[in-house]
């Protein structure tokens, strides 16, 4: 039996759209290293998408995003605030510290995976600017969607982005499922993005549905400074960029980014509907295409033992579980009733 | 008119194959981060290709490959010697010493692109080891095939890899264009690397025709000592990786990447022959893809007035220019006819 | 009016046995870079002070001791656990982070300013061992007197020596006030150390009354691997070393490091007490030569007023002040009794 | 008998004055971390001697001075021109490149220890500027007086400084024995410096008597930048900086850093008399206070033999070896008599 896999959106593969566009690339040759037709044309694209001037550097991995973005925002003395549970805290290995030569990211609690502009203020107390003794705050890193689930909203961002500004700090957002987060939204890119304060974005598509990648959009041009030095000298300047390039403008293309993720976002809801109903509680709002649901350990155990996959998103106690289930544009329809099932069996 | 493009390899697209492959591959879920089933064999057959056990890490670019490979071999008080225009001296904008956290990088003349004892040896002599002063050799970097177009015997990796050992330093391979050194020596892949001394190979598969894809090979498990780690925090970690293991898996299958690259060679031999019947000088043997070549600058502008695309390597001299020009599996046979032609006019 | 200077205890000089050490120290000639006879016979003082076998290496500043010392234990991918308030966590501008190329400091709340096992074994919990995409815990971090004045008794050192050796983490500890702990302990420096389960201890001279040397001291050899290369290529092996040298000897000299700062803590119990009869809340127990003290802010105002000099250890919140006030082997009597005369006006 | 000591400047003590100057600030309380009032008058009291605005960081080691000067010059990305034998290159165990995260070092001949225009030029030739595949000049770094005991004329200098900025390119002066070069000038220090087109300047007092103090002078203060902060978090901001700036403050006083200067230099004129008269030819001219004397072995035997310590500056060749004696202030003017009588013996 194949497993019910729910462990993240990037154990799929990719849409057929891409593969046609990588294979139709792949005829004929072109510059190397960024300086061929796709990339060129790539900026115009995705300053149409966010109605913006803007820089774009295509990269083959999250983390490589979110690191280069930040250590070209951030000095090494600098100080990034997060939440405690963001991807860059948890999940990277300290890979903003190690590529930005030592910048501490300070985390925060938040709620709900989301921050507010008074846990910031809150941190920032802790600071005392122009001190050397003291890493400097420079950046606010948000995550949209959240690890969560959730979605900041426009207005959300915004008062993040506007103390952002008047703390002279700036604002990046790790987009690694943005499109699931506009697709709840249902706004312009560019509301939840630059309208709303947002500097540098982490632009993800391979949890979306491309092969591997993903782009570092910056909104002030005068922001990317040295990036394209940062991205040769750790090794993500890729050769045959081309092929990065081409899979970002077919996940644009026909607005279908936003369409596939709201695919998956409606596997989300419909999967946290039925575990609700077989007694689940659902620790966040369910928004965009991760389920947070605290489960018996009982039932825990009766999914993996029938061959579902999904992360324990905290160690077990007092008899539940909180796991994360995550859905995909290629979720099978039928896994999700299949894992209902089997939760309320 | 399409233009003649010999600037690289890599300005071509990806086998046929690759692209079947990864649509194939598509279909279904994978576990990530190189937890899937493509990658969990890739070792074993990189094992059965190089006749070692071994262990193997894939990445996107080179660069990432060669720097990696070279921070884990090497602490940052350490000293690569390598040759003046390899590629991790002149054209990687010091990711070595960005990742290694300032290991030094010294550079040596060599001989048609080629490192020896010889110039190791006299090299050493400006070195005290256990000295605090002074960064510590602790590798060797060679280029196979070298950055000139010709390739190293296994009888000179196997005097420099003796030499190597006996002065306690690791012998570290770029084998970017590894399948056009093969194919040229026509020996197995195991006596040009660990037979010879190789601890380290950056194996390349994205100039021969991936659409991008490289590995970190450690024939000695226990040098990989903390890579994964390293890859993971400068973003090297793909989250879809089993998209680059079934390219390398693809790569290896039939021994096409020996063939293909015989084919690039060939297409290298016969433009050469072509050139020099032109009058052109050739500077270095022509023993993989790569022809450097001698042109008068006459020459050189009739053909890029007529759409031909290659690198100088050298800023021009009395009248003449060192032009490198780079053939692919994918070079159109008639490209170089016409090349030849212009040349000839 | 000179200054009543609580500000801490390096506003004060050097103990005159420094100087005249130094100025006597100053004739002839020596090797330069530790290569004197000073330094060569320090390693031995120190294994005599300290009862064990042991490597010693000087440096100027605390924060070297700890960033050298840190980066040397934990490696880039590393994490220390430490409290939150740490002298590495938030008065270093991220010098560990920095000079361990991204390794991550954990903090931790702790309770008196000092860590226990329970705290380390909840942090550890939310971290995976061999896991790449998250830090690996490598050390903990304590610091001895600590940044409130408290002192760790060699019970609690011992259980964290266990818990961290059980759990295969490296223990250092910053003794930038060591010897304000010792005298207040009134145990052999063993017992507060390497019995206690210290594998790297940063001894700090220059609060205690040098001009300025530190030292970082290996109780296993084997651990301090390549600290000398690390204390090189970060511009801390000073060209006089026997100057750094001759101040650690001197410190240790009779056991003057001891009494001294006896003196320091007595002069802190006096002032302590004398705060405590004005009406001030003590914050934390007054182990050593610092006073954590919350003072009404109308008191605090007067004493700023009148010359004081101290520090706000937290904004000022519900009308009170948390202040620290340090004393040192020359703070003059005198000026504590009129600071306590004034905040008793 | 006392050993004959020519290893360095280094190995020599501190000047009496100094050790007074050391004694008398050690009274009373001062801020600590450079807010202290030596510090602070000390910027000014640099102005005045230099005759034009700068500012000012003291340090402990000319390694730290060079290496944070030149990590706050040049980013990750850039290249330092230097000669192939400066200290930045081959005694700092990689300083630069570590502080720097991988800045490149571009190693160049040069000629009688200095560097030219022409040198610098022809090295400009192998890079692109712009091309990210290539670490980009940001500097030259100088040496003053060399490594050789040779000057540079503030016209040597004017051309390089020239060069330098219409390359768009800083300068950078490593100016360990400053004091030598300019006693040997007998200009003013605006005059090899700044005038003739110096932006940033190691300043050292170490080899010229101080007890270990070394001062970062920036003639533009916006070249400072970040400096402060990545003095701390290196571990350079020493809390009794005071000792420091005191130290300073009297190598300045009465011109006594050129006059004590002359002697080394006067001495060195001595020895190499002498030496040549012994049948040694003197390799480089002997403008500063280190003589490059090519020695027969025999002799080289006779004097180590005798207790003569001086380093070989290359290993042994054709029956002679090329040896480095340095003399200081503090040499007794009979050990260089008896040196002379050993070689001529």
């Amino acid at each position: 039996m194949a497993a019910l896999n729910f462990l993240s959106d990037n154990v799929r593969g990719a849409w057929p759209e891409m593969l046609e566009a990588v294979t139709v690339e792949s005829a004929g040759a072109q510059r190397s290293y960024g300086e061929d037709e796709i990339t060129a044309r790539l900026e115009a694209r995705f300053s149409e998408v966010f109605e913006h001037e803007l820089r774009v550097f295509p990269v083959i991995t999250g983390t490589a995003a979110n690191a280069l973005a930040l250590s070209t925002l951030v000095p090494g003395h600098g100080a990034v605030l997060c939440r405690d549970g963001s991807h860059i805290a948890v999940d990277e290995c300290g890979a903003v510290e190690f590529l930005s030569q030592g910048a501490k990211l300070v985390t925060l609690a938040g709620r709900n995976g989301k921050l507010s502009p008074v846990d910031i203020k809150s941190a920032l107390a802790h600071f005392q600017r122009g001190v050397v003794h003291q890493s400097q705050p420079a950046a606010i890193s948000i995550t949209q969607a959240t690890e969560l689930g959730t979605v900041y909203t426009p207005g959300e961002i915004s008062a993040l982005g506007k103390f952002a500004h008047d703390s002279d700090l700036k604002l990046h957002m790790d987009g690694a499922r943005l499109a699931n987060a506009l697709a709840y939204l249902k706004c312009a890119p560019a509301d939840a993005t630059w309208r709303a304060g947002v500097d540098v974005l982490s632009f993800g598509a391979t949890k979306g549905g491309a092969l591997g990648a993903e782009a570092v959009v910056f909104f002030d041009p005068d922001d990317a400074r040295d990036f394209a030095f940062r991205q040769k000298r750790s090794g993500h300047l890729t050769s045959k960029m081309r092929f990065l390039s081409v899979q970002l403008e077919t996940f644009l293309q026909d607005e279908r980014w936003i369409s596939r993720a709201h695919l998956a976002n409606t596997l989300a809801q419909k999967l946290a509907k039925g575990l609700a109903e077989a007694g689940a509680e659902l620790a966040h709002p369910v928004e965009s295409n991760a389920v947070l649901v605290r489960l018996p350990d009982l039932i825990v155990a009766r999914l993996r033992n029938e061959g579902a996959l999904f992360y324990d998103w905290e160690p077990p106690r007092d008899g539940h579980t909180l796991a994360r289930l995550v859905t995909s544009f290629a979720t099978p329809e039928d896994d999700i009733e299949k894992l209902i099932a089997l939760a309320k069996r």
